[in-house]
């Protein structure tokens, strides 16, 4: 059960692997073809299957887009008749037209193969206890690790989102040792053991899958102190299947992607070129193994970057660093990319910094400008102007080894910023108003 | 793909089946022997694995409640180590310890074979695109249907439950041609279609099957014209799998148990002898097939009967009834049993009487007597009292020709009877008061 499970392909060579994705690519573009949408975009740019012969080639082939997927429902994406398909998830849509995802029968098979993959590489076995505490439905997050825990071996409780004190009933009372669980969930349930007199660290808890929402290394780091357990990232959306498309390994640095299964580019979200290595960029997917609904080079949206360097794990699929923002939110300025989190980033990291920002964009005559305005925890908040401008000297200093430009910085009383319910605005572009 | 899904097994003449039974259920005691709570069990009942040599030798065999599961809870019930477990659902356990079942791979195998063989009988197939419309998670009928769905080869929509203008949105935008849905929502769903204009018959759809909650055939028929549909029933519990246990044929007279995979008995509730052939009692089963949690003459509490004859459809596997109710509202009066849904049956086949009764048990002098007050339609209640008279005679006569007993049938006005939020209370017992 467990050997089928570890794949060679994780530690296959880089030379190997660029071969294999090279022969992949070129029958998943032969598989797309056959797809209206697919034989329309390859004929429009030119692309014959004789031209791909290697990974490298993928830069002769059209990009797709979420409107694409929207533009041809309900199934113009379709590389095989609909009878042919064995499962559809959607996304909830509603404003306009849900992008569909639709799988074969192999198609399913290897998708859990790949989330068994992720979970047998952290150390899940069949003999552990498996509690899913994602939503089922069209959300792939749950369905999708349901199989793969099924695949693995795993008794697997389909637990569902929800109903806190049943979730702790099945963790306690079927010795649980392996949960899937969105991280903000995984904290507030720790406050409904502590209201029922239970410390999470009593269960037989080893190892949580977190992911499906963006969370912080510190946030990681306290779910598991408080469970006494160890915590992965996973990465994955529903358009390449769902879960199961990168993994954390027992390194926790970095997720793995599998590149057996897609091929992964890193491009400028304006020029779509590649970023040069180890830089921040949109990533792009290819999907390698997918006969239903093949999509090349998917621009995901998501801002992330290859960490460099290998993993001491000895996997050599490349890491993802974690999803660091959306494409959509890419600020040009002066012909530098910026993006908010990394700014966040910087702010975060400053002592003295509170938990509100606001970056502002404005026209200085002819010259674009970025003014941040930075609350001041109340304690550092002093009148002496000779320690303010000090901070905010060295807030800029900072801020300019991140982004490359140096933002006018303006240091603010804590509250002193507009706050606004869910999401904070972070981001006021005033550029076109002068 | 579709050759697989029926099963020879479906047209085995009675005497093989009786002679596989005989063999699996020898089988399933030795299985059974090696949980804790069957060992103990037959132990006690002092039934040997070499006793149980046909299907008959069942009576030698000790029955099995709820009550069992729950003492037992969370894994005395267990034939094999929780490690070779690959899914475990269980009841919401509101109050108590929840029943649990078990599952290994060979039980989730075949729990979707029996589930697949019930919609290939009547008529889904591997091209049908089939929309699940039940609630997923630890309820079983989610994922027993889901299953047996994939299995058959359908592209399955994990839809799961509510939201009903995504549930129209998704129906007619990919041509779905079978549901499942519960039937009460199948009518609301309707009202649905008719508030956004839209006609449910327009829709590509051909098979509806309808389970989980107790219908009419009324219910059936509305659900048929409104969807101009085809709708089965399907009967499950989660102690034996979830759904899957007897489905409707398109003969539509009654759902046949699988008895290659469940030994099904009817006996009386209060003796727990065999009732007469054809005769309302309780359905007591018997898992044939599972390895994981095997449970012996398991009471379920719900009351049918077998159909008597043979079906036009060949099938050769017994016919249930609808369930008529639940075993724990038997009532014995003068020695004999009598179930309210009996009563009910008939009260409702009589045109004058409304929506309303009452059945209350007491004591007269030293004998039980039972007295039933009827709700008359508003039209039928006239001043004459020969009319009445005479109503109350009929309405007697055809009771007792069900029931056997005679009853006092009492004649009252629309809206006089007390009348409860959910589910009402039909019989009051008075006969210990005096």
């Amino acid at each position: 059960m467990t050997n089928d499970v570890f794949h060679k392909n994780e530690l296959l060579d880089r030379e190997s692997l660029h071969t294999l994705q090279g022969v992949r690519l070129k029958n998943v573009v032969f598989q797309a073809s056959k797809s209206r949408f697919y034989r329309d975009q390859l004929f429009r740019a030119g692309v014959r299957i004789a031209d791909i012969n290697s990974v490298e080639d993928i830069r002769k082939l059209p990009f797709t887009t979420k409107d694409d997927l929207r533009n041809h429902y309900p199934d113009g994406m379709l590389a095989m008749p609909v009878d042919k398909m064995n499962r559809m998830h959607a996304s909830s849509g509603t404003t306009g037209s849900p992008t569909c995802v639709f799988y074969t029968k192999n198609d399913l098979q290897t998708w859990a193969d790949l989330m068994a993959r992720c979970m047998y590489g952290v150390g899940v076995r069949p003999e552990d206890v498996f509690q899913n505490m994602s939503g089922y439905g069209l959300f792939t997050g749950g369905l999708g690790i349901h199989y793969g825990a099924e695949r693995l071996g795993c008794c697997t409780i389909p637990a569902g989102a929800g109903n806190s004190k049943r979730q702790i009933k099945l963790l306690h009372d079927f010795h649980v040792s392996v949960i899937h669980i969105i991280p903000s969930y995984a904290l507030h349930l720790a406050t409904v053991f502590e209201s029922m007199g239970m410390d999470p660290k009593s269960l037989d808890l080893r190892i949580a899958i977190i992911g499906a929402e963006p969370h912080s290394e510190a946030v990681r780091r306290r779910i598991e102190d408080l469970y006494a357990i160890k915590a992965y990232n996973s990465y994955g959306l529903s358009e390449m299947n769902g879960p199961g498309v990168a993994f954390e390994c027992p390194e926790q640095n970095g997720m793995h992607i599998w590149e057996d299964a897609y091929v992964a580019e890193i491009l400028d979200p304006e020029t779509l070129e590649p970023v040069p290595e180890g830089e921040i960029g949109e990533l792009v997917l290819t999907t390698l193994t997918r006969e239903g609904m093949p999509l090349i080079r998917y621009r995901t949206k998501d801002l992330t970057r290859f960490l460099p360097g290998d993993c001491p794990c000895g996997r050599t699929h490349r890491r993802l660093d974690r999803i660091l923002g959306r494409a959509d939110d890419m600020i040009i300025l002066k012909g530098v990319n910026i993006y908010p989190m990394q700014i966040e980033r910087v702010l975060m990291s400053i002592p003295e910094v509170g938990q509100n920002y606001l970056i502002v964009l404005e026209r200085d005559g002819f010259l674009d400008q970025m003014r941040i305005k930075v609350e001041v925890k109340e304690e550092f908040f002093v009148e002496d102007m000779r320690v303010l401008k000090n901070m905010q000297q060295s807030i800029a200093r900072r801020l300019r080894d991140e982004i490359l430009i140096t933002p006018r910085v303006e240091l603010v009383e804590r509250n002193s910023l507009p706050r606004t319910q869910g999401k904070a605005k972070r981001v006021e572009d005033r550029r076109q108003e002068s």
